[in-house]
């Protein structure tokens, strides 16, 4: 029986064999063409607006050990399909998604070894996503994928916003240059003191991968739907201008772990002659599954003040409880270390940052050091740092609960893991019943430095696994997730709705140690956050640091685009992170924190060219009320704001906040000045920014 | 004030200056001399009725990168102190325990770093246990061990009973040789087939290392509360005659991760000129904590069958339910599967098991094969392999649960994690949870093949923390543990007394495959034993297994032999591995196995070298009953019975199951003969043993 269904199989298998394929996307602006090279190599091409965005480029794997699976195909057979619909995230920045493409299916065969493999090509208005299906077969079960061979070959020297290829990090500051420059750029751009670094030897860069060619073209790459694989960093050749994938390895250096019946990632092309679209587009979030839970009811935007710039100012605030460093989780008794005398996570100082919260309308308060082992807490070298469910003796887990919440504020849980992930898991199940024990529905992890297990790295198959292992065990739990210094997002806030806000890039604590570029919050909405939320953690009033202490870290920004930041950084998880104080300081510029929304009915973007400018509108959710944020680099501009977003035949009130007069983000960041304008569907702003400024609107 | 006390110290350290330190056992017997060289390495020497048994060998560490701590140093202060009391173990081979030492504690600085090491040596009258303390110190903090650099330096070219050194497994055969031998014969040793492997490259070995000089001298090294530590395997030397630690790595070579103020585990050498002796020492377990538990209540000996000898036969018998190998835990519904038809673990064939174990008196039936996963357990390839808590659809937990219940017998649990640890922990809380709840108090775990997380070792410092880990929580439910392909064992079962077994050793399985020398279990004492209690699962009464199928393996041993394995190879857990069938077969052989108790009031080694012959009796816990067990390696002999452990003055019937006259284990193994005779504590009874034969004795 087994012979006569191979027999049939061959039949099908000549009479299929069939020459390129073509796929238009919906508006027939982008035209994939997918063929087979002369050696068997799936190859593609991708064209816009009848110009070339990708050259030929030739897809598969190379598996351990050296078994091609990127030569000797043939086409076993082709399918297409189209879909047109909307669905509507939880959280978002607009309130419905069409998700409508055309799609072809290649069902590719090896003649000699009988290996199939799959590739979906989805072409949607806005861009290409493409994905590898291994089916269940007679001759492949388990696989370790040694590379995967996937090219992304350019038509010339692109401009491109990058940062340094790393398997630990992605905490650098971008670096704009055309890419025959990056290689005599790479050595500034990857020599930065980073907790866990682990820089691709040979020339790479990261995703999402934002380039503009020299007519003006917008390609940005990254991938949708990181599940069970490892990321994908790109190899650069600079003299031939492709860019090919480079996985993320494992401790033995495996590249991906595999059983048949599964699917890469989608790898994800971008496309538009206007940079708008780019941050308009909407196809990573396509390309992910679903929402995997049924009840999302308890999925919340957030509002939160925290302790934890202060341990950042300089000012003496310590995460740790005593000076002791040789405590030990487990057998030090830390009620009996002498305190000292500066834990900020202090039962009353906690109270008053509720109190703050409660007055001023915040959801929360993140509480970063209120758990043992704070004073040792040194990466690598010891699996068990910190206990997840044992509060230093100065913060009364049970007193600041009932406190919370009879101010109608939540406190966020913080799980600083220091990349211990072992040890994290091993408390996880005790952790989380400790939330849910003193009424917390949020947690910020952390994984500062080298993973545990050792060799893995960050943004690996294993840790992957991890960080989404932690999102839907919370989830069970009905907790909400942001995690810092974890591997980049790929939408998966679609399929996981709870994972709802993430680091993985520069924040603003850079500004209080190594520093940030003005350029650079221009550039993370075409990168970064092409992938998903970013808790940036912006709102700082008090730049320069030296008030505080020994620091001297002066700000990178105005006063003025701090606020604008709450607008153009889209994310439903949103702090104001400077000190309390500094809020009362400036009252009026603080109103518009207050104010702004978290979730969005509409996002309009105005204004967008990556490195330079952001201009972006949102309507808030299920109210008449907009919100305009406008940032510009280290050059002082004038932005012009449309108005048209705004229904037509009425009149609003809109607040700008804008940077004043003598504003200078070096020498005057506080400078700002409030003024109130009648607009409407018709008003055309010319909005001043000075270098590094901002404009931020509320509009009622 | 930190100056003052700087200089203080100093002052002592000068005073304290002194001499080579000499320190005796109890029975003055053994005499250990400390020193610190000329290059300030401290180095020991250990004599025994004072002929030397260690020559000068070095102490000390190499650290990552490169830093020497082991010289330069200084002895800031020593000093001495003895102890000697009993203490009961909750189960053994006595009741009560003698721990009698004399100790002295070496308190060393290096000069210029100021780095400080203390090392303790206990001599008992049995042997040597020493151990490094890294204090808590203003200079060191945290560090990674590059390597240990203690020596075992020996007198001559001894003979010795040895393994391969090898990072994942201990399921070699024994090789003896001379010292000098062991070059030319690794290659045979090591070149085997297992699933994991990781053989160290040098000339190297595994401890319990048992040797035997040319003047009859024993030696045994081993290690003692191997806790957050890799295990020591040891260098060998073959010109010099010298061993030396070679600890195993993790992932990316380190060999140990150490924050002061903790401890190393105890490296032993015991010594005797009466090779039982060596049996009799309870040193290590002496080197160990106490019970860390304060009910012991549920600990408990078992005596099981199972499900799982017909694994091995031939039979056809399946662990997996399904043939289907596509299968994805958490995906496929295995009760959609189509049954393969010889899935052993069904609730029809378990409750035969059970009928069997209720009516002849034990107290458990192992299952294996219970649980989904079993159609692709490939190792390392996937991180997700069993379910364990989810039963396979023809196998009834709740049903089996009530069943077993009021037949008196428990089900022991099985975790096969094919050595993903990783997903087993993830899965730990939901597992034990799951065993509470239907009722089992025991778990078999398992570690076939390749360790995940990747890189690590099974004798690594992460996985020697796993299992202790998982012992610990087991604990907490209450339930045993015994583990198979785990690290060997080091008297861990005195502090977690409910690790009440491991396999860590070849073991009946090897019958079935690749096969065990006659002499194996004549070393298996001297060496694997000396950590702890082994589930060997002897039992096999029929042991050509042509009679199932294809098979062509032979049982290395006569059946009377496999009687006295119950008495020879200590445990508290035992097995009857054989099928229900061959026990009915030969039921008057079978009463001994129902009969040999697992729990003693005392042991008494009546003869004993190794690789050739061990002959034990010991006292049955709480009951006027003795079992002896007699064995041989491949050489008939006439073992020599003296019944002067029985109480003086009374007379009592001995039951004999010998060796038959035919008897022959290569083509007559089956063959044996039961005699009563009366015995009393003169009695000297000669008894014939046949080639890998033995004889059991119970006494009543």
């Amino acid at each position: 029986m087994k012979k006569i269904l191979l027999t049939c199989f061959f039949i099908i298998v000549s009479n299929a064999w069939i020459n390129a394929q073509e796929l238009k996307s919906p508006d027939g602006n982008l035209v994939l063409t997918f063929n087979l090279n002369a050696e068997g190599t799936p190859v593609y091409f991708l064209a816009y607006k009848k110009k070339e965005v990708i050259k030929e480029s030739r897809l598969g794997f190379i598996l351990k050990s050296d078994i091609k699976m990127n030569k000797g195909f043939q086409i076993a057979g082709t399918q297409k399909q189209s879909e047109d619909n909307f669905w509507e995230p939880v959280l978002g920045e607009q309130k419905k998604i069409r998700n409508q493409y055309n799609e072809l299916k290649a069902d590719l065969i090896q003649e000699k070894s009988k290996r199939k493999i799959t590739i979906y090509f989805r072409l949607f208005n806005d861009g290409l996503g493409f994905r590898y299906e291994f089916p269940v077969q007679d001759n492949l079960r388990h696989f370790v994928i040694q590379e995967e061979t996937t090219e992304f070959n350019l038509t010339g020297d692109h401009k491109i916003f990058w940062i340094p290829g790393d398997y630990d990090t992605n905490e650098y500051s971008y670096t704009t240059s055309k890419i025959s420059e990056m290689q005599s750029l790479m050595y500034n751009a990857a020599h930065v003191s980073m907790a866990a670094q682990t820089t691709i030897k040979n020339l790479a860069a990261q995703t999402p991968l934002m380039m503009k060619t020299i007519d003006g073209l917008y390609i940005n790459i990254h991938e949708a739907a990181l599940k069970n694989y490892p990321a994908m960093c790109l190899n650069v050749d600079d003299k031939a201008y492709s860019l090919s994938s480079h996985l993320v390895p494992d401790a033995v250096g495996n590249k991906g772990y595999i059983q048949t019946g599964s699917f890469t990632p989608w790898r994800t092309i971008v496309v538009s002659d206007d940079a708008r679209n780019i941050l308009v587009s909407k196809m990573i979030l396509n390309l992910n599954e679903p929402c995997a839970f049924e009840d999302t009811s308890w999925i919340k935007p957030v509002k939160y003040i925290g302790v934890w710039w202060e341990y950042f100012t300089g000012g003496g605030s310590t995460w740790a409880y005593s000076d002791n460093q040789d405590v030990v989780i487990g057998a030090t008794d830390f009620s009996k270390l002498k305190p000292n005398g500066t834990h900020g996570a202090n039962t009353k100082h906690v109270k008053e940052y509720i109190d703050f919260a409660s007055t001023n309308g915040f959801d929360a308060v993140l509480v970063e050091g209120w758990n043992e082992g704070w004073e040792d807490n040194t990466a690598f070298k010891k699996e068990r740092i910190y206990s997840f469910t044992k509060s230093y003796p100065d913060f009364d887990v049970k007193d600041l609960s009932v406190y919370a919440k009879q101010k109608g504020v939540k406190i966020i849980m913080h799980h600083e893991t220091t990349s211990s992930a072992s040890e994290y898991e091993r408390q996880l199940p005790d952790a989380l019943k400790f939330m849910v024990d003193n009424n917390y529905n949020a947690v910020k992890t952390g994984y500062v430095g080298p993973i545990i297990p050792r060799g893995e790295h960050h943004d690996g198959q294993q840790m992957v696994n991890h960080y989404t292992y932690i999102a839907k065990e919370a989830a069970k739990h009905k907790i909400m997730v942001d995690s810092h210094e974890a591997v980049r997002p790929t939408g998966l806030h679609r399929t996981y709705p709870n994972w709802f806000a993430q680091e993985s890039a520069r924040g603003t604590e850079f500004e209080a140690m190594e520093g940030i570029h003005p350029d650079h919050t221009t550039i993370l909405p075409f990168t970064r956050l092409m992938g998903g939320p970013m808790d940036y953690t912006p709102g700082i009033f008090q730049g320069d640091l030296s008030v505080y202490g020994s620091k001297k870290n002066k700000l990178s920004t105005t006063l003025a685009k701090q606020l604008a930041l709450y607008v153009t950084m889209y994310s439903p998880l949103q702090m104001a992170a400077d000190l309390p104080e500094n809020y009362m300081r400036f009252k009026d510029a603080f109103q518009f924190i207050k104010d702004v929304a978290l979730d969005w009915d509409d996002s309009y973007i105005l204004e967008a060219e990556p490195g330079d400018y952001i201009t972006i509108a949102r309507k808030a959710k299920g109210k008449q009320e907009w919100f305009v944020g406008g940032i510009t680099d280290e050059n002082p501009r004038i932005a012009l704001i449309d108005f048209s977003f705004l229904p037509a035949g009425k009149s609003f009130t809109a607040t700008i906040y804008e940077d004043g007069k003598t504003a200078d983000y070096k020498s005057n960041p506080q400078s700002y000045n409030i003024r109130k304008v009648n607009v409407n569907s018709k008003t055309k702003l010319k909005q001043k920014l000075v270098a590094s400024g901002g404009v931020a609107i509320s509009i009622k």
